[in-house]
């Protein structure tokens, strides 16, 4: 146990997320929003100057060229890293988070959890057997307004569960960018890094897991029609599905990286048999409360009739916009509070995705792409 | 020929409509909207005091204790209506613009067209035969916006489409308002009287209608899966279907009557290679146009620079608000300048909905059900 | 007492509106919408041709080529017309409702009233001598949400009034236009047509009209300052205004016709010791209420919770946009209804602008022009 | 000169925002979102141990017990901090960044600058004499949507300026709720605390410096209506006001406190003789640029069309929100810059709000109560 924990900011590294990543620059806002960690290590490339560079810009202590020789390294020193947060493509989300796993390490990763069905399962072994905090930045489900929905869920406010309505839109991808030198899009389109799944990966497991959180059902089957529109792409840039959910319900989850003129719209609808709600990423802090026959409620972040869960991961007062980067900060939050508590010897109390939906992502990913390759035929989870 | 009818407002009666029934009167604040025709004959009701109270109400001229006497009387009178109005329940719908037809009287009818594909066929068969005016009512494509959004993908604005995804989302029958006196609900909900298709015959082929008039694309197959929420309900309730389009495009149409807190939430969204169209029916003065890297365009109702079709369909400047009834008037007003012409002796020139999409309503609805029924499979069309 | 009044349609005449005109247009749909008034007689403007051509047009009965003809061979004759609608520029209000009202016909007349405030004062005890309906076409009192919105004012839920924000925006002047043969822009930027007032008696009287209709409470004190933009025009084409009302309550009022990208953005919020209200015009069938500390609600037309003013001036369920024409419509419906009363020997009971609310809209106009050409000094009512 | 200061994120202190405070975890989230700042000392408040649990809390490594002390110690340490934030009541701004920059440290310090206007003077006096960087936190201006407005101000697409509408309607003090032990309300409206200013210190001057700001104009005369709505109030709680800019154009600044409903609804509109801009805070990703006769554009944060600057204080993609930290990190970030820049040497380049504006706010202030004493008159700047 690292018994000064509690007198000092936690200390994290990260692997991946140097210049020319997206992602990197958002983990290291997200993590030290709180005022609770600082980043202090790093493998940030495989290429040796972009790590050192990268590392500098941070102010680093400590920059590494090899994510196996940070986990030996860290897990040896006295103020070595308390947890690494992982930000690298797809086929190495295992292979890293293993690493630092068998060194103690508590572990943040990226979506999806691992390349294939296969390391999930293996991965899940592994934290199970370590117990270790291991978080999955499925960062939307950070967001105050969404924790909100899942609470009108489970009070009962929207009744059974009917119809649910999912949609994550981009355009991003709509022309062959990977061939004209864009990163994300070169590996996000390659399945020897993506694995077998494109959209429904990057940003179908999103829709899957939002879906799952909120409203506490599991997707009990699935008819998919994934498309690659760009020609000799090798993974899909689109996908229509429908789902059958394990209560009854019905629902559509559409997601698509060429969709004309759409930047993240990340967005879902539920009806029940008492009421309906309806949130938008990108217009994260109102919820929209549905009940037949009465006045739509707007419901809005950092207001007082909100749960205590929906406060707890608000950071400002109603009006006061807060977006992506405070979202997926809430994971942080409530990941470190986990690993603090871990360390000191208690039980983790959870809020935030686990290896268990990243699992459940990756057999989703199996489940969906299997009843597409079959030409669209209902496929039980 | 009626010699004069270009100096005079056009005649129409009304099957149907009756006291208490919503589409009555919308048809006809519709069809008189533009001044050029005037409501004068009706058959309103089969209850003889209902037809007579609605007919005074209307203070309509003649009133008739059935339809058939009514298309016999007026086919004889020297000043008789010109064309009919149907508005009655789909079993009905058949029967009644037969006998109009056959006395050589225009039709305009509500949708779906007939109670099945085989009434649908036989009514293309007849007015084929009569060289007649019939019109569907199928009137959310008499939105200006809509007529603005067919020509944006006719003109290439939109490049080849690529996803279409269509809703149409009520929560009227939430309840089973059919056992409570809600005689909208009762015939609808009656398979002797709505025939095989619940809400995707209510609702679901508007979205169809407006999905193959926008795109100008046929739906080549279709995957559903029906619903009917609530218990004892003998026909759908709620839809969702993936689509596959005959140029390749996919697509989702989603209805319900049970999406609980949705008025009448009819909206596509079209993404193509070049850009995207989204267009909701509850704010029907507005287009938006989505080009990929560009900011995104707000297109109103009555601006310098719309289509030559949208500013024909529109009757005030920008900023006056028009809705429902204009829409739905402005299906009148191409179906009565047809009547004009045909009774002149010109060609019809169209531009509302005829027998075939009527027709392909009817297909449709026989496809959905089919897919459903054998387990939610790909039925082609 | 015209006997036979109940069991026919009301016969409706007009002056003004001819070819060109954008309100002659929309008196005509507005009047015929519910099917109780045709229009029949018309002095449809000065020019003899136009107005012979606009009568037939509408397939009117009778064409007049002056207003004074009209009004003394309409009353003569035995199916003579009900009322009046006087559709002329400002300067011609007073002449043409006198005329009519001394032959004994009801009349119906644009905003403003009249060109000047002592024509207004006359026109008062004309028509309180003579007895007849006369009713002001402030239309936007006519939507439901309008309606809607002061029953809250009035039930309470409001509580006392602390601030009003009315606006009305507007773009169609923000060139010379009237120098290019806009012939709207023509009259309304010309004294001698219009009066003194510019932008503030077109579009500002209406939103002195709805504040005052909407909260119950009278402007006490204005302090303004109107602008000319547009140079050589010689009248206001933008306003900012601030108000004092009877109750202690505060308020702003901005009017522009050259608000570049404005359409026709009329609205109104209300902010109460209890609670507040807002309302667009652009989005007529939605009204805000707003309770501090608790969820906004977003009340739409057609829905059951609403007053009953606010379901009798609605003519389609939830979720059927209605406009500006039913908008306008419901001002006529509600006058019609009187008119019918008076005839049949019963009291008027209102619920549409009166003579008095034309009055008002006058001594608005004149001390808000006093207001500014003293330098935008506070001027009391 | 800090010759380290390159190789090392800078050192920041703070003035006040202990527990309880609101804005005090907004300085500090702010100032360290960009990896370049970290908060090592504070003196955090007048009571010695909520000062020293707000240190703790912060893992700050050095507590002090007043600002004198703080200023004094950490000018003398090689490693003390490089610029303090002040975020305490306004009485006590001036004294706290005296001290400070009396010692050789920059200064960020929250707005209105000060008690009054004499201190805003001397204040800008010392300033300029020491050469220090002094910015003042008027975050607003930091939402990359308000720089891409001023951009298009700056190169003419909005053309000369005509009406400005600026609106910050809140409703927090609506309820006498200084009485009830909430400390924001207490000191906001204690004058000797607050100064001469309620609601137009606290908001009402975010809205004048966005105002010139973005349009690049001077307010040039006011006529202004103040009240204090809540009984026994002594600072005003809501304003409506008149505004005259330099080159002609009109405005309306509205702010209030007691807006029921209202959560922090800052807003401009601005009209010029080419186009019209919108924004609004709490969407605040959003531009809206409107030219007469063509679709209305919606400008996003975080697309390749936006200008440099804008593009400069964005970090995530589009559909990815940010909101109010991210707009205030990015005065920081500009600040931070500067703060380098001088201590290395160089000039300031400036981009965020300064001493400068600070004087323009108080004068502002002191125009505006001028104003309104008077009994509403129009005052001249």
């Amino acid at each position: 146990m690292k018994q000064d924990m509690f007198r000092r900011k936690l200390r994290a590294g990260i692997v991946g997320g140097g210049q020319g990543s997206f992602i990197g620059a958002v983990h290291r806002m997200a993590v030290e929003l709180d005022g609770q960690v600082e980043v202090v290590a790093g493998a940030m490339s495989a290429d040796p100057q972009r790590a050192e560079a990268s590392a500098q810009a941070w102010y680093l202590k400590r920059s590494y060229k090899s994510f196996e020789e940070m986990a030996e390294v860290e897990a040896s020193l006295p103020d070595g890293i308390d947890f690494v947060m992982v930000a690298v493509p797809n086929h190495l989300h295992y292979r890293v988070s293993r690493s630092f796993l068998e060194h103690s390490i508590h572990v943040v990763c990226d979506k999806p959890m691992t390349f294939d069905l296969e390391e999930a399962q293996a991965l899940v072994g592994l934290v199970e057997q370590k117990k270790l905090v291991f978080a999955l930045t499925h960062n939307y489900t950070g967001y105050p307004a969404v924790r909100q929905a899942r609470h009108l869920v489970r009070t009962g406010a929207i009744g059974t569960i009917r119809k649910v309505l999912v949609e994550y839109l981009q355009d991003w991808l709509m022309e062959p960018v990977e061939h004209t030198g864009n990163k994300q899009a070169l590996w996000r389109t390659d399945p020897t890094k993506s694995g077998m799944a494109g959209s429904i990966g990057d940003i179908g497991t999103h829709g899957e897991n939002l879906l799952e959180f909120i409203t506490g059902l599991r997707i009990a089957a699935v008819c998919a029609d994934l498309t690659a529109f760009i020609e000799g792409r090798q993974l899909d840039d689109d996908a229509n599905m429908l789902l059958r959910l394990e209560n009854g319900a019905k629902g559509v989850l559409a997601c698509s990286q060429i969709a004309a003129g759409e930047e993240n719209a990340l967005s879902i609808r539920i009806y029940g048999s008492r009421a309906g709600l309806e949130w938008h990423q990108m217009e994260p802090n109102t919820l929209l409360f549905k009940q037949p026959g009465k006045p739509l409620q707007v419901l809005r972040t950092g207001m007082p009739y909100l749960s205590d869960e929906a406060k707890a991961t608000t950071r400002l007062p109603a009006g006061h916009p807060e977006g992506y980067l405070e979202a997926f900060a809430n994971i942080y939050r409530l990941a470190v509070a986990d690993i603090r508590r871990v360390e000191w010897g208690e039980s983790p109390v959870g809020g935030y995705p686990t290896v268990y939906d990243g699992l459940r992502g990756m057999q989703f990913i199996a489940k969906v792409v299997e009843s597409s390759q079959k030409g669209g035929i209902w496929t039980d989870f």
